[in-house]
């Protein structure tokens, strides 16, 4: 049988990839990375938000290909249903997949001002107001699971796919100096950012050598 | 209990409107309409590509809200799963899933260039070139489809969420003078619109007064 495989982009930049890459270790699935070039110009593209991308993340699995992140989520709920990647109880999951879902098809602003970038760091970064707004419904949703299901993760103890879908948001805070001061919110971003998983990509993030100068914002 | 009901906005322009309408009709849900006005500043801003939405498509059932299309596409799965929604086969409805999220997440040069607009027709339209990549990509994605699952819908012998989430592209095909001229893409098209609840939406769509400007495009 054909090995599994998920295929990636850069891991500095490439939130897309973050969150895939991220969905199947929280699913705990057994896979080899395959890794585009952010020198490809489809993956380019998809990073500069001009084109979406159905080259990453893109999962081979038992002879199935599956390609958007929304849609790797529910595969890998089908497949390895105890890893909890969705709530068990249904107002949760359906509230889960919601805002996971805004996440999927929104926020453009937050995407286009501040960049994934996770080996950048700029201390007092001025966020324009439309990101602003985005970040200020990230908080938003964030608060309310926080609230509802008591934390540390959004829907509860177990991190879901809605936690794997917002990580990039965090990293972004972190990078652009703009993470909450206090707070559930501000605790919550410690949470993702002390996840093993994610310290692990950041690791390899820091060793990539190349830099897309389109994505390194003006300072 | 708390009558069900979908929360949605103009019938001529919204097309995540139609969407979540489509699908619930799909999954043979009883529901009402709550309507929004097309003129709500959080609606008209959805409608312009400024900013999503969280108040259309809306669904409340049973003491659950549910917005985001794809999400609300998942909940009507699996309260109603003999509709069919989703292929009954793994690696279909990990394809339908994949298709779906390629719709929910892009195709914006299609959206701010063609936008749904069910009321006119602009015979001869020109469309610019990085609209007609995106309706380029449309048409390999329901041609591989269609062959992979022999029609007359994306899989096969009854609808499913792919079903609708192209929808309002169909339409667009048609208020812009675009169809594909022959082979199945024509054929699928002809079907989608042949559908009796888009016809339906049709008639009701054609009752609306508002016209919104910005949305009516130049010719």
């Amino acid at each position: 049988m054909a090995a599994t495989t998920l295929t990636i982009s850069s891991k500095n930049y490439s939130s897309w990839s973050l969150r895939g890459w991220l969905l199947c270790r929280l699913a705990g699935l057994e896979f080899s990375e395959v890794l585009v070039s952010p020198d490809d110009p489809a993956i380019k593209a998809e990073m500069l938000l001009l084109a979406p991308s159905i080259l990453v993340p893109c999962l081979r699995h038992q002879g199935v290909t599956v390609w958007d992140t929304l849609a790797i989520a529910e595969y890998l709920h089908e497949i390895k249903p105890k890893a909890g990647l969705l709530p068990s109880e249904r107002a949760a999951r359906a509230h889960c997949r919601a805002i996971s879902g805004e996440m999927h098809s929104g926020f453009t602003s937050l995407r286009s001002a501040l960049p994934m970038n996770l080996k950048a760091h700029f201390p007092k970064y001025k966020v324009w107001s439309r990101a602003q707004t985005d970040i200020e419904r990230v908080l938003q949703i964030w608060t309310e699971c926080l609230a509802h299901y008591s934390g540390p993760y959004l829907f509860g103890a177990h991190p879901t796919m809605a936690d794997a879908m917002y990580a990039p948001v965090v990293t972004r805070l972190q990078t652009y100096d703009v993470l909450p001061a206090d707070g559930p919110c501000r605790d919550y971003c410690r949470t993702i950012l002390a996840l093993p998983d994610l310290q692990h990509w950041y690791a390899e993030a820091r060793r990539e050598p190349e830099a897309i100068d389109e994505l390194e914002v003006e300072f």
